[in-house]
C-alpha cells in the first residue's frame, strides 16, 4: 500500500523507458488539494539538478506532488540537467492542472547521463492517467534502481494513518544517500509544524545508516500531509502530536530497516552501538567509522568477531578517548575490556572466541563499543562488505 | 641490502617461532656508538604498546638499535603489553651490551594476542650472533606479515649512502598504517636535524597513501644516521644537505611505490591529484575523501572510468566547493567539465568512454580532480578493491 495507505493520496508507476530493463521507471504521487509538505536532502556538495529544484518548490510548504523518474539520476548534467529537472515538473504540472511549485520533483539512477525527456513527456499522461488510491505499490517499483526487493511500511496512530516506500541500496551513508524516501499521512499538519516532524523523527534515522559511507548527490526524504483524516491540524500542543511522531518513527525505522537489508551484497546487518562518549557528536565519529571500516566489514563478512579492528577503528575515529577505557562486545559477548583483549582469546579452542564466533552467525549482529563513562550514546546501522558489493559495483556501467 | 647498505649498520633476521608458518619473524638492526635516530609514529589514539615505549626511547635522539617481531602486534594487550615490550627491548639491550633507551621496540601482526616472550628471549642472543653488515635483506625479510614480497631500496647521495625497507599491507591509510619503515645514512647528523628531515622528507610521503582508510595501531617510521661515512655532520646549512634530503625522499617515494603495489588485493594504483583547491587541507580532503571511496575503488577494479562516482565523492569529502568547477580528467581523457558529463559519454560506443576505458587498463591510473582556481594541490596514493581483498580479510585469523 505504502504511500497510498494513508487517505487523500493517489499514485501511479509506469514505465517511460528509462531502464534498459522496461521495469516501470516514472512514479506519480498527488495528494488532495490543501496537501502540505517537507523535506530533507543531501549534504553533498555535487548536487543533481532535481534537489536544487526541490528544495525551492518546497520553500512555500505546500507541494502536493512528487514525479520521480528512475534510471538517470540527473547530476552533474549542468544547464542542461536544471532545464530538464524543471520541463519534467512543468509538464507534470500542466498534465495534473497544479502549479509548477505543487511539483516536487526526484531523479535517481546514473549520474551524468542525460534523462530521455521525449519519453518522459510522453510518459507524463499515462502516469497521471493511472493515478489510483490504490497506486502505492506501483510508485514503490517504478522508484527502484538495483535494488532487489521494494521497501514499503504502514503504520496507524488514532485516527492518522501514514505509509511510506523507499529505495536505495549503495551510496549509503549517513547524511542520506542514493536514498529516496516518501511518506505520507492523512493527519493535517501545518508546513512548519511538518518540517518539524521531519527533522525531529526522519533526520535522526535517515542519517543513522551507512551501506558503504558514500554520501549520494540526488537524496531525498519527502513527508507530505493531506489532512484526509479529517479533524483538527495536528500540531505540537495537540493531545495527537505524540501518537503521530511516534508512528513516524516507527514508520521510518521500518524502511530503514528494509534499506539496510537490500544493501548492495550484504549478508549481515551490523548495529554498532557506541557509548559513554564525551558528546553525541563524538559517539556518531566512532561509530561511523567503526560502520565503515573496510576491515571491521570484511570481518563481520568473513564471520570473524576481530576485536583488534575494532579497537583500531574507534581509535582512528579522531575523537580524544582513552584506550585503556574501551570495552567491545559482539552480542552480549565481550571481547574487550579496558581496552585489553583477553589472552585466553587466542587459545585454541577458545571458548570466549567460540561465542563470539557464535554472535556473528546472526543476520542482524550488534557491536557495542563503550569509551568511557560519558553522557552521550549513538547508533548507527551497517552491514557487512562481500564479494557481491565488489562484484556488483566493479560492473555496473557508467 | 636494505638498512645495511649504508656504512656502519649491522642486522639479522631470524625465526624466533612468533609466525604459524616458521619463516623469519625477528628482526635486529643495530647501529655503531653515536648513531642518531628520529621517528614517525602512528596517529591512532589505540596505540601499540612498544609505540609508546618507542617514543620514550626516541625522545633522547641517540637510540641506535631496533628490535621487530612480526605476527603478534601486542596492541590491544593492557599492562601486560607494555611489560612484554619493555621485557623485550631490555633483554635485546643485555644482549647487545647497550643501554634500554638505545633499543627501539616494533611490533606488527595480529592485534591483542600476546607475544610468546619465552620464544622472542630465547631467540634474542641468536639475533645478535646473526648481526651482520650484510644482513639487511634477511631483517627486510623478517618484518613481514602478509606482504607477498619485500621492500627494500637504496640511494647515494654524493659521499653517503642510505638504505629502507618497508611492511604494509592493510589497515594502510594516510596518517601512517599498520606499517613500519626503516631507513637508514651513514651521514653524521645531529637529533634535532635527523627529525627535520624525517619531518619534511618523510611524513608527507608516508602520510600520502591509503590501501583502505584504516590507520593502525602500530605504524612506525624511523630513519637512523650512523655517521660512519665519515666527514663533518650534516646540518641544514651543510651544501651536502639538499642532496641527502633529496635522496632520502626518493627512497621514501621507492618504498611507498612498493607498499602500495603490494597492498592487499591490489591490481591497480589510482593516484588521486587534487589542484585548484582554496589550501591544503582541502585539496587533501578531497583526495583522500576520493581514494577511499569505496565506488570509486570498486569502479577502478571493474576499469570503469566511472565520473559521476569521483564527482560524488568530491562533493562529499565536507568541503565547500563549487560543483560547476569540477573537472575530472582520467589519464589525459576529461571525463567531466565545470560539474558536467558530456552528454556523449553516455552514446553507445563513444569514443570519449573508449579512450578514458583505455586508460583504466595502466597498472597505475592517474585521477585528476580540479576544484576550482585556488593555489592548493595534494596528491593521494590509494588502490582498487577488488575481490582479493575482501578475501583476504573475511578470512584473517583473529
Amino acid at each position: 500500500m505504502s504511500v497510498t495507505f494513508a487517505r487523500g493520496f493517489t499514485a501511479s508507476g509506469v514505465t517511460a523507458g528509462f531502464k534498459a530493463s522496461g521495469l516501470p521507471d516514472l512514479g506519480l504521487l498527488l495528494g488532495e488539494l490543501g496537501t502540505t509538505a517537507a523535506g530533507l536532502f543531501t549534504t553533498n556538495r555535487v548536487e543533481a539538478a532535481p534537489v536544487a529544484l526541490a528544495r525551492h518548490h518546497l520553500a512555500s510548504g505546500s507541494a502536493r506532488a512528487v514525479l520521480v523518474n528512475s534510471g538517470q539520476a540527473n547530476a552533474a548534467t549542468g544547464e542542461r540537467g536544471s532545464e530538464d529537472a524543471f520541463v519534467a515538473t512543468a509538464g507534470a504540472a500542466a498534465v495534473l492542472g497544479v502549479r509548477v511549485t505543487d511539483v516536487v520533483p526526484c531523479s535517481t539512477g546514473v549520474i551524468g547521463e542525460p534523462i530521455n525527456m521525449d519519453a518522459l513527456i510522453a510518459a507524463l499522461p499515462t502516469a497521471v492517467a493511472a493515478l489510483d488510491d490504490g497506486g502505492g505499490e506501483a510508485f514503490a517499483h517504478a522508484i527502484l534502481t538495483t535494488d532487489t526487493v521494494d521497501k514499503q511500511a504502514t503504520r496507524v496512530a488514532g485516527d492518522h494513518r501514514l505509509g511510506g516506500c523507499a529505495k536505495g541500496v549503495g551510496m549509503i551513508a549517513p547524511n542520506l544517500a542514493t536514498m529516496l524516501a516518501f511518506i505520507t499521512t492523512d493527519a493535517a499538519v501545518a508546513p512548519g509544524d511538518l518540517q518539524r516532524l521531519a527533522d525531529e523523527q526522519l533526520t535522526p534515522r535517515f542519517n543513522a545508516f551507512t551501506v558503504d559511507g558514500c554520501t549520494s548527490t540526488n537524496d531525498t526524504v519527502l513527508l507530505l500531509a493531506s489532512g484526509a483524516a479529517g479533524g483538527e491540524p495536528v500540531t505540537p500542543d495537540s493531545r495527537t502530536w505524540g501518537a503521530l511522531a511516534g508512528a513516524l518513527g516507527d514508520l521510518a525505522d521500518d524502511l530503514v530497516a528494509q534499506l539496510i537489508a537490500d544493501g548492495e551484497g550484504v549478508t549481515h546487518v551490523l548495529v554498532v552501538d557506541v557509548r559513554g562518549a564525551a558528546d553525541e557528536g563524538d559517539a556518531r565519529a566512532i561509530a561511523r567509522t567503526v560502520a565503515d571500516s573496510p576491515l571491521v566489514k570484511t570481518a563481520v563478512f568473513g564471520g570473524d568477531p576481530n576485536p583488534g579492528r575494532v579497537l583500531q577503528a574507534a581509535g582512528a575515529a579522531g575523537v580524544a578517548i582513552d584506550p585503556a577505557r574501551i570495552d567491545v562486545a559482539f552480542g552480549d559477548v565481550t571481547v574487550a575490556s579496558g581496552g585489553v583483549i583477553p589472552p585466553a582469546y587466542f587459545e585454541p579452542a577458545s571458548t570466549l572466541a567460540e561465542g563470539a564466533r557464535t554472535q556473528m552467525k546472526d543476520p542482524e549482529i550488534l557491536l557495542t563499543v563503550r569509551v568511557g563513562d560519558g553522557p552521550a550514546n549513538a547508533r548507527i546501522f551497517g552491514c557487512d562488505l562481500s564479494y557481491d558489493y565488489v562484484r556488483i559495483n566493479g560492473e555496473y556501467t557508467t
